[in-house]
């Protein structure tokens, strides 16, 4: 398989891990959800992200899913894992293990200890060090990291270390912060791929700051498929009355400790996944809840047809 | 002027505090926004908001700027200032000073260093007691103080302290909070108002949960007035239709940290303050940020026209 | 092996992780390090506690160092494992295979992100689902996890399940928590044992409160063994005279960062183990902070002389 | 009044803020314990410090109390007051006010929002900005504020500021902090002075890397003064033999949450207040809190004597 390199554009969908409602890892599901995102269009995945349900896996159970997935995908797109870990150690363990088994490069987000500048440079500085020449992605969260990244402390990164490649963007709000990355590799430093977050609900003005697409996992990736192209056409208001027929859903979806339940529901009611099922801890949605989406659903339906 | 009271409904507009670009407090813009808002359909205001720049203004500053949205306001609709102070003396010391010029109650959002539902619960108590017959609302809003309250701790102080008549809702997720307070109401637990913040990012949603309406700043109060009058008459794809119409403008100044600029910007585009400008320290709009505002308010223009 | 229960008292020492200077793990040292606390009047061991660098070993040497660790100790006391992970399927794969080699329990510290009563119950309410049979060790760690435990939650926890035996007390102050819990046993709720942290800075006084002992890994364990021992015999002055004569380096050995160096550097002079060195990443001791320690064991020295 | 300047050394005390028993600000006690802290050797006072009771004061009670200490100290030794404030416009004020009746400078706390070193920075160049000539102190406390502030960023701000005189360092652990900010100064950066906080908990071992002296509230300065003495006197095991004496009630006080209320106690205990009070909302002592600070003042006494 190639390895992830700064060329990387499009939609790298975070996929969900699927479960049966018992809890039991679902590797047919696996099966389906692969084939589901890559009919949407998605350009890669992304497995292991650390908002998902990766930390519910044990040890076996993550192997098998990467394995699943890897196999499944058979190199049609570039597999990211995320591999962040309170050591480094067990994140070298799972590195070289995913890049073995065909992954294209692994995701690393900043423990959230990290304050200072030169704390975080050093930190991913060593991430760099204990990956070796496996590429990876420098995933800048800090709604749930707590850590803020300046952008002169990734240019610092992207300058010092050729294997950061990537940047998941996911800091809010983040549009400076994509203006002056892009500024600065218009001034001669390292261009990386910047692909970015939240479930896409800041997508098309993210594209317009140079942003290379979108690594998340919206339940309709199509959004961000087509959104992309009409921006990549130069049909910046297409892209926009796209974007804005799926909004009202993308923003129910994105609310903290629900939206990966309504994801999920949304998956398994799109036969992406068999069910929509949370492996324990984790909330369930109520009736008013499906209800909500059940209507966002159906308005989405009819402003699609609306816009054509 | 009649106090605030648990039967409070409507949009109650979160003021920004108009500034000068040289930075002077503008009391003309000041009536001219009190205005703007209630000619948009305001049933009440509220100002010296935590997110605001009530914290730059000094003590005379404060008062200055609080008697003349009094002073404009008339008695037309009832005022709301925020109190929340890291000691009782000077939140005793405003609130008895706002109150005697007029304002319908205060706001007082928990300091962040409440942990357990004791701490939280204790703090209200000693906000009632400080308070005296004053009403107050509970300001909820955990992205921003990082204390999250329980229903099961806002119903123990509703039941304990008659003063604390509104709950502005600002938990995110929080549809089923509301959910939970309105069931323990129905079974006879005191029934509060609850205005909901966010931006109005999940209006419809949440008055369908039973929320009585909005207490937030977003620059098109009419958005708010609107949705809530299609609610209440019953007709809820229209209210939908509305909101989808602003959700666009809405989620863009709903960022955090550039929010407040966004705001002002709009305002002083809608004539409704004479400058954007925010009083030192505060960030600046870019030329592609107010490039973004603008083509969101033409295709707004244009879809409000559309739906009619 | 007998399993941990609510009569647990005395030291649980909680054990380093000895490295090599290449960042090995050194099971020689291991074992020296058991016969040493062993021999310095532990009444008990602790593994894989989150302050020290479990989390820098892969899932292999963890359960290398562990099934060490309980050969070595062959029975002599019981020995707990922490098994805090944020998700139930590792915490119950760990629990499961330390349990089968011989543990006595595991410790089990809330995740960052709770906050209300109702989260911290529940939580524990699903640990306790988890571990099935396995008694835990609930550690009250708010420097560190930024959680917040009332004495009126822990007392619902103790209540509610069985398998809590131990409180590792390590709020701070925490000398009112530790009287609460007592005060309410003494009106029977069970007792459950509780063993205190920070190092053993306020040992004498928690022992006054009701502490059973001490659970943490000051590199001198005797001073928690011969203070617990004179408090015991009644002799107040005396466990203070002790206390005061180790405290300076206890303190010093304290800071956060730090603190793990200057045990390990101790715990290496002592013989305890070959190597101070702590896996990367971690802080290296600078010439000034080795010349700090070693007049603090000078001087500790002398004044444990002339008390006798 | 002189200005404070980057010669400043000692024991800056900061003052505790005396109520009488029903929470009204007692001034009387405000001059026994101005005189009391200059008794003890006092090289200058600190009042309205961030951690003390200046948040319960109403702006008049801030203004009569920082007067009164201005008049009874009466230029005898400098005052810092702190001007923390959530903006700057308040800050000024306060800051303009105080200097204007003779404080010798004040004191700033970063806001809890800042993370990166550039935001760290800009906060600081804007804090200079609206304090004109006026000396500052960099308050450096991470335990409470949450800001981690590197060495480069604390000598960036001193290259570029000339009004930031001293560094109250509070930062935990900060021996090397300490190092390496004289190593810089020993290269040519401008050396401003170092006062050290945290109780003096760290005191011998900060003189030893560098520091000016102390700005802290131990209940007893002459413990600051005699070990900063005996250490510019050369003898460094002397410096020891007092800071141990002290220790033990030094470490109780510095209890996060309760210690002020044990200081208070304390101070009343001595004579320096009519009570030990707190205004409300503040903690109590309970009868065994009590019993240990009386144990731990009497035992301090005995090794007074011993040591001579």
């Amino acid at each position: 398989m190639a390895l992830l390199d700064e060329s990387a554009k499009g939609v790298y969908v975070i996929a969900v891990t699927p479960f049966a409602d018992d809890g039991a890892l679902d590797l047919e599901s696996t099966d389906r959800m692969v084939d589901f995102y890559l009919g949407k269009g998605a350009t890669g995945l992304t497995v292991l992200g650390m908002m998902g349900e990766a930390p519910k896996l044990t040890g076996a159970e993550s192997n098998t899913f990467v394995k699943r997935v890897l196999a499944r995908v058979g190199g049609r797109v570039p597999v990211v894992v995320g591999v962040s870990a309170p050591g480094f150690a067990p994140m070298r363990e799972l590195s070289e293990s995913v890049m073995a088994e065909g992954a294209a490069g692994v995701m690393v987000a900043p423990p959230g200890s990290l304050r200072t500048d030169d704390q975080i440079y050093h930190y991913y500085e060593a991430v760099a060090e204990t990956l070796g020449n496996t590429p990876f992605v420098l995933q800048d969260f800090p709604l749930v990291t707590n850590v803020q990244i300046s952008p002169a402390t990734i240019l610092r990164i992207v300058k010092a270390l050729p294997t950061c490649v990537m940047l998941k963007h996911e800091d809010w709000p983040g549009l400076s912060k994509i203006s002056a990355l892009r500024a600065a590799s218009e001034n001669g430093e390292r261009r990386i791929s910047i692909l970015v977050g939240n479930g896409g609900m800041f997508l098309p003005e993210e594209l317009g700051r140079g942003a290379d697409g979108a690594m998340t996992g919206f339940a309709y990736p199509e959004m961000m498929v087509d959104v992309g192209k009409a921006y990549a056409a130069g049909d910046v208001e297409r892209a926009h009355d796209l974007f804005d027929a799926y909004l009202p859903l993308a923003r129910y979806e994105q609310q903290p400790g629900l939206g990966l339940t309504i994801r999920k529901y949304t998956l398994a009611k799109r036969g992406a996944i068999a069910s929509g099922a949370l492996r324990k801890p984790g909330p369930k949605l109520s009736s008013s809840d499906i209800a909500d989406i059940e209507r966002l659903i159906a308005r989405q339906t009819r402003r699609l047809a609306e816009i054509g």
